[in-house]
């Protein structure tokens, strides 16, 4: 279990690690042969926090696609694809540096919104690291003075869409009422961010329900969307402590685009019997 | 990790399994040394489910204790110590009986709540099992005609206290209402389990807000209590189906005490690092 990429797919069982940032947590499958791709009934019986093991989401990693270093299959607790996932992609770092198939601290990673760009920074605790990842730019779109009345709001799109709003404060929002009431006017869904600015400079505080889910610990896309919109209305600098309810992540806004950091623990190494997984699903 | 009984405490790594009965969740740690108590913060980490690996609880299983056959702790989700659980002790069956701590199918184990009998029968498809267990008798105790007015409704004593109410149709009760509305007048909080009649003969459907959790997908004790109040009442013979949200558990009532059977299923085995699982845990 210590090196899963030596054993994957040798005897039909499966082994990860479970990883998390800020609270969002994924199972990391090391996939050095390159094998099959991730079965989605597999994945939402992996994901079932009571039926299966409990994550936001299985990756598995490949050795380089393309020019990339390493290349990334995502999918989310519900079996379905997703293009990409800030957290998830730092998670994914440790895994793939603690198994050996990059060296820290620079790689480069394929995914289905591109190749993007990983740092990773071992602790010196055991299973505590710092990564960051490229989010790709942030595009603001129009203020949404009509969200929450009487309080700055807009679009941003992240790859994804986020409506950001200004609150006073953000725990005394009912994020579920609010959450689902702002996705009315967006047939496609929308992940939605109350941020309230503080405590301190260049810092604010996120809650994010997100599009299909519901309000979560983290949400890294939702946390650069959030930045980038503070600071375009001048209310913070160009690096931002994003205090998301699961923990702090840092968002660097720049011309090249946007950069997450944060904090990234492992959390266990697992074995799993797909057979026996599927045999243990929810009735 | 195939037989955590061989490495468990070598090395300071933890090698658990995790199973469930019903959406009852557990680890299990087989301890054959007999080592170190679990420790209530590692077992808070380790069942968080977004900064851990996610259960309802722990349970450490060794050798035999005086005349029983094996010996158990338990700790519920937030590190305190639990007597028994219906669920959790077979999902301990099915993990001592793979590590090869005891043979199937008849065993004994050594609780706070006394020494209870196990019974374990592997199924057809690896990682799925019928296990039941001795729940002790059930000590039914005044009808309780003020708790939902119009419906029958009494108090069993499990070992831990129940209040058992039935009503026309399960799925239309809300339970995040009535629970925490039917604890008021018990101080020590109680176990809420309103129940319907059917499908089919001896069986009812049951819906259980276990105190200091709230709505739960099964109930050992729960499941016990309900079949007890409603053989009492007429309503069902003495070998009773309860279906449990989280799948069907089987009641046989008997002079000699209270059995509870149903499926237990595997669903991983885990390595945890006791230094990780802290540097990961909540914030």
């Amino acid at each position: 279990m210590n090196h899963p990429d030596s054993t994957n797919g040798t005897d039909g069982r499966l082994r990860l690690t479970k990883h998390h940032g800020a609270g969002n947590d994924f199972l990391v499958l090391v996939d050095t042969e390159g094998g099959a791709a991730l079965d989605p009934v597999l994945v939402r019986s992996a994901c079932d926090r009571r039926f299966g093991v409990g994550a936001d989401g299985v990756i598995r990693v490949t050795r380089g696609a393309g020019s990339a270093d390493l290349g990334m299959e995502l999918r989310n607790a519900d079996g379905g694809v997703a293009e990409m996932s800030g957290n998830g992609m730092r998670c994914l770092a440790q895994a793939a540096v603690e198994a050996g198939l990059v060296p820290p601290t620079s790689f480069t990673v394929q995914t289905l919104a591109g190749v993007k760009s990983v740092e990773y920074h071992p602790g010196a605790t055991a299973g505590a690291a710092e990564a960051s990842v490229d989010m790709g730019p942030a595009t603001l779109g129009p203020a949404q003075p009509g969200a929450l009345p009487g309080h700055p709001a807009c679009l941003v799109d992240m790859g994804n869409p986020h409506l950001v709003v200004v609150v006073p404060d953000v725990d005394e929002v009912d994020m579920d009422e609010v959450g689902p009431r702002l996705q009315r006017d967006h047939p496609d869904g929308i992940n939605v961010e109350c941020i309230a600015i503080g405590p301190g400079s260049d810092a604010i505080t996120l809650r994010v329900w997100e599009r299909g889910v519901g309000e979560t610990l983290a949400c890294g896309s939702g946390s650069a969307a959030a930045a980038a919109a503070a600071h375009q209305w001048g209310l913070v600098g160009a690096r931002v402590a994003v205090h998301n309810p699961g923990g702090t992540l840092f968002v660097q806004l720049s011309p090249d685009g946007i950069r997450l950091e944060g904090p990234v623990r492992k959390v266990a190494s697992l074995e799993l019997d797909p057979a026996q997984l599927l045999a243990a699903a929810r009735p």
